[in-house]
């Protein structure tokens, strides 16, 4: 098309309230307008992008046996106290009622429209295994939109619901998902995107992959190891640490702490190392019933590690008068008012400094295996940088930043059983059917990929997804000869079915080049009266790798060449 | 695909609540699910459909000039409060408050977006004109889902915005969509839609045309004229009557009409023809006031006339003791208290019946050019069966039945008047631009052209839309010659990029063609046993019109002719 036709506007000026890249020149190149808070329109030039992500998907989810489907962005919120989610979800969802009072919902995901689609269809071990998907808009009612399209409210996704007869089949397809997304993620141009361990969130299930594209403005601390090819997102990194034995046991001592609340002030108080203590942090539970996690003195507790432990939501305490709890003095042995759970950092180590729940006091020589006989223990704290790799032993932690471009789950069979799908085995037996679940965010590939290619003047587009092929410009429009012969390669560029945009405007060619640059086309083609004496084009790269005059007579051809190498 | 792979039940039974033939096939055939009232989930055969259908509607679009965009689902109330509709619009819209307490709706249709999108870009004369289209989900809160995809709450839509800087632009330009609109039928597979005179309703503007397919399941009116190729729907169909003088005039009469409160009592007791009376039709707006509308006695008021008129709601009247007006007896010489309209079919007619504002009394001798001068006139009347045709003027209008599969608005200046975009003309003066909308719903074409392509075993897909081009049947997959050809057919037929749907479960013939006909694939080969010992397989049609033995070498190129015929 012709580039005075696009409609958008392209400026210089960065807009004060970007605060990343890929939104800046986005919002300067036509891409993106701003509607409401993390709610934007696409323009053309965006919609040609995400048209060609969503194709490159396509392909991808039909070669692992996908069928496209389309389920209702709008849902009745009957189907989502099936599964129990209309009540556990929370602000996030947006509900209304319709003109009949009925509760509805826009659907943010789509795994109850999914067995609600297949609850009768897959009543048969025949039917499995089969997997459906779509892509279609959803509403989430994020809290903080920020970035451009980087976190949004209103986004468009393919998500893909599989349903297999047996955990065994399931884990080959879930292998072969996580192939199809490296795929797709390097056929969009983002090949270094890398598979990320993650806790599965309000998903349910266990197993989890998110794939994050490290970059400095990610979301995400993403736990990396040095040595090998380790990465977890922090809630998912298991933390592991080195106990040493501290020698002959001591005795479980009850010592005075006059006033000495925190784990910092008592350590320092006894001449112990903080790393000798075990620490207590504490969490109530919607009904107001006490947790206390305790973990060695010089870790963290990560909060949503326990909270997928409980399967339930936690909020730091605030500890009542009479609760039994004796704030600044709690300690796991002989605790009363509350569950107790040790994480896995106070296994093997002896001879601690801890509280002895009775106000200022505090034991020494605490040993959990001896002084708290029959304790659950479970992995509670966060990885430090530097700490153990899970994968190679090694002390190689360290934290990166990740933009998530897509996820998936192992969804177990907490939507089959909580909404009865189920299915006979061939002695007539009934089972549940096991789901997965597989989620990628358009916009926010189209974003990311931006982000991971762009220089100061915009977008670099890989040619897989970019806009067009080739950006023709006629410097100097309103020299004859020119026109002509740019022209004339726009009608053969066209007619040998090569996506060109062509700027034809009469503007210096300064302009022409930085609207160029802003719309990120890999392939450029000049033609000025300069080099038209010459009998020459000059074909340059969006990435800058290479500027060269071409023949004008051959430049179709190898510019076909060129997209041929490049798609 | 291999069919025993396709997700979703076919089945024999008509589902009792399928009210007419295309929403029974969509059911049986495993097409659509349905999730709540006007919400249904697409199974994979649909979706294939729709996908090429809406490619259908992307190259037309593109080809008169339309950029493809997005507009977000969901969108700020205060968008819509800008153009008014925020309070004009009822229960229809879906309207909700998010986290943070902001009213939002469900975008039910798109002005005010586009006008949002654009109005910067659109600041000067240079840039005109230009065209906008989606392809997306809306959601409108209907009162009465019913016949499956024909009428639902939640659809896929593709809606399209035009900006011109001058009407006699546009005019050339709405012509062209409405040409653009005639070919997506055609391609879709269904010719005759008609285009159809239609008023504006809450969209604004005046001139409307709506794409229908006439059918005997149709929800709306059509006036179809038996002569030329008039049609128009109730709302817009100018109603004309023929009246004749009644010879010398008659001077206005008070008469006693006691107690009879009908123009036909009155009529009858006064020895008068209805044709001859003018009757009061009484409404009140909003705020209560009245409003009377005079008509031929013989005809009925369309209210939605009335409403366009007014440009505002109106409600059949309770009229108020005190209000000054006389129930049963109103007429329009010397009415107080209300608004008075005088349809046409009052205007060159004497010697009338009418109320006389007073309890008990009629007059006779009406004339209304001469006893209410200065009186409003306008279409009020709805048109009759065997009325006159405002085209070609015979006497020849019928009523028909149509399913409306898409519509084209004159918007004029109503949205980007009231949301305040501009542009500069060569002088600098402003200017409000002018724009149109043009509207298809995918999930309805697609239903209409099953509706009106089936027979009673299934839908009989045009090839152009079909969910696949070829149906292959295997009829005896456990005879392995008959399994070997079939197998070999099918990797051929992929080969050559043929649409290929496989049916080689072990099931009896009458199942597999049963199948076949709900799925509606154009075209079936079937490879049996006995064809095989001659060497050939069958080929036939989806509509029944031919089955004929093509020789087993020869069928894949036979088929790929047929293909390129109907394509």
């Amino acid at each position: 098309m012709k580039l005075d036709k696009l409609v958008g506007e392209r400026f210089k000026e960065k807009p004060a309230d970007c605060v990343i890249d890929s939104q800046a020149l986005m919002v300067r190149g036509g891409y993106i307008k701003y509607v409401s808070s993390g709610i934007y329109s696409s323009y053309h030039v965006l919609r040609r992008i995400t048209r060609k992500i969503e194709q490159i998907i396509r392909e991808e989810m039909d070669a692992v046996d996908g069928q496209e489907v389309s389920f209702p962005v709008v849902l009745p919120a009957s189907l989502w106290m099936e599964s129990g989610r209309y009540d556990s979800v929370g602000v996030e969802l947006a509900r209304f009622s319709d003109r009949n009072d009925n509760p509805m919902l826009i659907a943010m995901t789509h795994e109850e429209a999914a067995v609600q689609l297949v609850r009768e269809y897959g009543n048969s071990y025949t039917r499995f295994p089969f997997m459906v998907y779509q892509i279609q808009t959803k509403y989430r009612g994020e809290a903080r939109p920020k970035g451009g399209l980087m976190r949004v409210r209103e986004f468009t996704m393919k998500d893909a619901y599989s349903f297999h007869a047996s955990q065994e089949d399931f884990d080959g397809y879930y292998q072969r998902c996580h192939e199809a997304y490296m795929k797709i993620f390097a056929r969009a141009g983002v090949p270094e995107v890398v598979p990320v361990f993650s806790d599965s969130g309000m998903m349910g299930g266990k197993v989890a992959h998110e794939y994050m594209l490290l970059s400095p403005v990610g979301e995400d601390t993403v736990v990396v190891c040095g040595e090998c090819d380790y990465h977890a997102n922090l809630e998912a990194a298991e933390c592991i640490v080195a106990n040493e034995s501290a020698g002959p046991a001591e005795p479980l001592t009850l010592v005075e702490t006059p006033g000495m609340k925190t784990i910092a002030d008592v350590c320092d108080y006894l001449s112990a190392p903080v790393k000798k203590s075990c620490k207590a942090v504490i969490y109530q539970k919607k009904g107001g019933e006490y947790v206390v996690v305790f973990v060695r003195g010089d870790l963290e507790v990560n909060e949503i590690k326990l909270k997928n432990y409980l399967r339930e939501d936690v909020f730091p305490a605030e500890v009542a008068l009479g609760s039994g709890l004796c704030p600044g003095y709690i300690g796991p042995h002989e605790l009363n008012g509350a569950e107790a759970l040790l994480d896995s950092s106070l296994a093997g180590i002896e001879s601690l400094v801890c509280g002895a729940n009775k106000e200022g006091f505090h034991y020494t020589g605490f040993n959990a295996g001896r002084d708290c006989p029959g304790a659950l223990y479970g992995d509670f704290a966060q990885v430090a940088e530097g700490g153990v790799c899970p994968s190679c032993k090694k002390e190689s932690l360290a934290f990166a930043r990740g933009l998530e471009v897509g996820h998936i789950f192992q969804l177990g069979i907490k939507y089959t059983k909580s909404m009865g799908m189920q299915f006979a085995d061939k002695e007539g037996a009934l089972h549940y059917p096991i789901m997965g679940c597989y989620g990628i965010g358009v916009g926010r590939l189209a974003a990311s990929v931006c982000e991971a290619r762009h220089d100061e003047y915009g977008p670099i587009w890989p040619m897989s997804i970019a806009p067009w092929q080739v950006h023709l410009c006629c410097v100097r429009s309103d020299d004859s000869a020119s026109r002509d012969v740019a022209d004339f390669l726009y009608a053969e560029f066209q007619k040998s079915g090569v996506e060109i945009v062509y700027d034809d405007r009469q503007v210096s060619a300064g302009v022409m080049f930085s609207d160029a640059d802003l719309l990120g086309v890999p392939l450029r083609v000049v033609v000025s009266p300069r080099n038209l004496k010459e009998g020459v084009c000059e074909l340059s790269a969006r990435d800058k790798s290479y500027c060269k005059k071409i023949e004008t007579v051959n430049i179709v051809k190898y510019v076909l060449d060129l997209i041929n190498i490049h798609s």
